[in-house]
């Protein structure tokens, strides 16, 4: 049992396929048992977002959205290769809630059958707004939710870390408020996909838009949240506009998307303060010396005094640039 | 007076019994006020959660619910003795939040009599479901509610357990948006047994489905978690699939499911975090000896080494109150 | 302009009546404006407790129910004398939020007159549930709000100390998805008794049970918390079952119901910390000196004066009654 | 890249621009697609504050509302000329989102034309409350959304800091709940003039109680607030009474309404814990003097060894980036 390890591909993947298959199951069932009330299935979508995230967030970042991952990448915060990786297992994710919710719904016996609406998502024939006013209600939408993302996000913001989870589930509830009448609310291509399949001609035929309009809306947030605001810290290599580099190719991914932001950096900052505290503490400059021994703190044993002490070994516990996990809390000095 | 006590068993039990009478009273209250209003009722159960979770958690770990009890024992957060406690005091609390219901809606003479639905769960004859889809709905929406609990409890999620009850609540709001118009939502044996025997023979014929689903789903992910995202620290003995050991004999339970995690954490780590400071600061073990003279570094002067130094008294600060289950955490420098 | 001051008694008196002022106008207003919805409704009474207990907990405690206060004098963290003085200035705010909510319906020209309902109270002829039922719930309703508040305030739940104003808010909120279509939800005599006098006689006849039943039911959990879950911290004089004494002299009200338990606990523990860590680090002035002996307090025992004391001194930090406001955040060493 | 910049004043108002931008789209459209459903409405308008404020709380404040930036003007917390400015961005921002709205409605087909009301405010004919009742109601509710915005952002009360947005959001959603039915609410000249325009003569004529009622409500919170329950420090140089000074003249406006009390202070804070236990830790006591001269760690460089170190050196520490008004916490030992 290590609790320092951070999380591995294979984890950060599963927890993204995990919270889409949450999102669409309790979204989009919400949407089937409620007939598409509007207030208790925008609160299930949003609810769904914030309880995943606080789940989540710790292992993958918490998207769980193609266009969020989009965004986060146009960003600077994710590389294209983790983009792809991580888009592959939010629509796998989000299948399988489709597929689980229509064999519930369908053996709930209640008149339901397979290519009957089950949460899909529509426009004109198939919905209730015309190609144009969907097309502008999810790019705007979808712009709305990745500038609070990335905002709530940004580690200069760290203050309110423990809560951006709390903001951008909220922000998707709201959302859905202004477009379950009109679309059914995507700003989700995942979401779309997982359940369109399931829901006939119609939703099949109107997917396109709900993988267009998210990602527009998506790519303008990511780009211009950046140029407008400044950024947190430099890109992670392989995001934003280098294409060619493809990623990093460190299995664990360095650095996706202020991944700790959900939670771990204020976290991450206590433990600075720790350090800081330790470092000014920690009488470094005067060595204890006594004939020709000198007590290192750091191993508690005396060495030769010319030789340079172990020492606070901060530097050792390297880049402190926020662990995934919380590894170094509790490493004392060796 | 002494706020380090930490509680202990018949607290622990007085806690999940009143929790568990607030979660049936509240909620089956609201669903029998509101005729099931979807969002009221939704919100009632959680954010009875909410609130009892916020109230107990320090107290007993905030289950209320055998099922919750059961996945945390598989993932090796509780013992099975102690799993055995909490589901008698569950449902115990449970039985007597259905029966104060009863009573209380009979005193409101609004036509409810004994056998009437009470905010009972049901399926077929007793619900709007058929069987299929009330067992599958039930499983995976019990799933659900563990994966959130156990990751949001996880210790390496500690950055949120602030707001962990709040997730927690909120997951079980949304799982009622789903459920609600299907079985009625039960994810809880508890609940679904301190109404039934108020609500007539449908509710009572229907019951042990909202025991055996719950309990299955529960159980999924309380063995799947660890398994696939690791544990946060080593098993509580006598829990996981050690079923022989039974449990700890210490009366007060040692180390059940994270219990701090729901907001003592990010205390416990603050405490944490000073000791550690003072632990740094002030080189305990091997004093520094030489020639008779003894250096003290708090008060950074040699000192006779006959002379105890003076140094960190951490057990002096006992009045720090590092609450129950920090004890853990609060590992004196030895 | 100073920022340590203490709030007065009157700015806690001014605060107990805005915040109940608040409750009732925008609360009983949410009630006549949708026709009490129970959602929107419940969620106004709730939220106007969040608002005001997050704005004016610091200041007052915020309580802003004579219930409230009854059950935390008992449960030893009010005396007596500002419990009166509490049930007052609410009784104020409550019947001036009463009145302007009359005004602003009245200026409306919708057609209500003075003696229409305002969002009152009642049961019989003037509500929809009989005396029993009535009692009944609202006795049961009172208590879970008042164990909630006892225990999220309570100061071994310091951790979530932040988060205490959101649960208790939510709390109300709940307790009014089970009420509003039995009595309307009073659990606040306050509540019940602004708005009573401008809406008929059958709200004035009804009045006595809304004051009555939620002081019994916070009398019942002011007296049994403590007495099963233990205290946190010795009583406040004059409180609980010392009826004599009648309070603090201190105009100031030294300790009134864990007051900082709304966000300034967190806060005053932080204070700590860097006080303990200053402490630790800066050895402290005016040592006792007897006969050429010094008492050092951290190892507890006499050492020869000359020698410097090694200090830490927690001990003096005593009370860690967490002082009322931020007063000695900045205090440096002298 | 440097994280430890101020926001510019072009930031600022692009916040500010982007906030209310989204609360018009956000909550003006759940209320046109949802035919002004309370919780709906109420919820969406809330949720915008709740996730603007915790976006761009960092950089502008958050105020998103012309009577939020007067309220805080007059409680000496922002000066008039931001005020003026910051005025201007919210209703351009408001006008954006009004328009963009009003082309979605229009491109979706949905039988609306320019001259419909587009989720705008009204009385008398345009209403449903007569002009008295909108006066009143509209002044009430905006002086208790103020109210809440000063307590929960004084800094007085920064154990709550991170909470405030959902405060203030909450506060936002319950007042809807209030005004829906009567006036659609404002309390925002902003967010009125955005739709007015687009929503046909009625909305236009009755446009001008929207301005005033709301800066009337303000204006009374913003002038009693600090006369009653005291200042948390010094007035914003140019704001409160001193119509005359102007505000600031650099460039990054200094001081504007507790800016950072939208999360920051948190963080503030725990950076000045930080910084109080460097400058306790770094053995001042010890200047390194040579030959007459002494290095002064403040200044880098070296000083005459008499004279009195310019010490704690809290600008050094820039790089922590202390938000705006930390300094005034940084209270260096003397």
């Amino acid at each position: 049992m290590d609790t320092s390890t951070p999380p591995s591909v294979p984890q950060k993947l599963l927890a993204e396929l995990l919270g889409t298959f949450v999102l669409v199951f309790v979204g989009c069932g919400a949407a089937v048992t409620t007939g598409a009330d509007v207030v208790a299935t925008g609160l299930a979508f949003g609810i769904a977002i914030v309880i995943m995230a606080y789940s989540f967030g710790r292992v993958s970042g918490g998207h769980f959205n193609p266009a969020v991952s989009l965004g986060a990448a146009l960003a600077g915060r994710l590389s294209w290769r983790e983009t792809g990786l991580y888009a592959a297992a939010q629509t796998v994710g989000a299948l399988i809630g489709g597929l689980v919710l229509a064999l519930t719904v369908l053996a709930s016996d209640v008149g339901w059958e397979f290519g009957d609406p089950l949460g899909s998502n529509g426009f004109g024939e198939g919905g209730q707004v015309e190609v144009g006013g969907a097309l502008l209600i999810e790019i705007v939408l979808t712009f709305i939710f990745l500038l609070v993302i990335l905002a709530v996000t940004d580690e200069r913001n760290r203050a309110v870390a423990a809560q951006a989870p709390l903001a951008i589930g909220l922000a998707l509830a709201a959302i859905h408020f202004v477009g379950i009448n009109a679309t059914g609310t995507s700003v989700n291509p995942a979401r779309s996909i997982g359940v369109a399949f399931f829901s006939g001609s119609d939703a099949i035929q109107d997917l396109w838009l709900f993988i267009v309009a998210p990602l527009v809306g998506a790519a303008i947030a990511g780009a211009v949240y950046p140029l407008t605001f400044g950024r947190d810290k430099d890109p992670v290599p392989g995001s934003g506009l280098n294409f060619g580099a493809g990623g990093s190719s460190d299995p664990a991914f360095t650095q996706q998307w202020n991944q700790q932001a959900y939670g771990q950096q204020a976290y991450g900052q206590q433990v600075q303060q720790v350090q800081q505290v330790q470092q000014q503490s920690v009488p470094q400059a005067q060595p204890i010396i006594q004939d020709g021994w000198q007590w290192d703190p750091a191993s508690q044993q005396w060495i030769p005094a010319q030789q340079q002490p172990a020492a606070p070994a901060t530097p050792d516990q390297g880049g402190w640039a926020p662990p995934a996990s919380d590894q170094t809390q509790v490493r004392p000095p060796q």
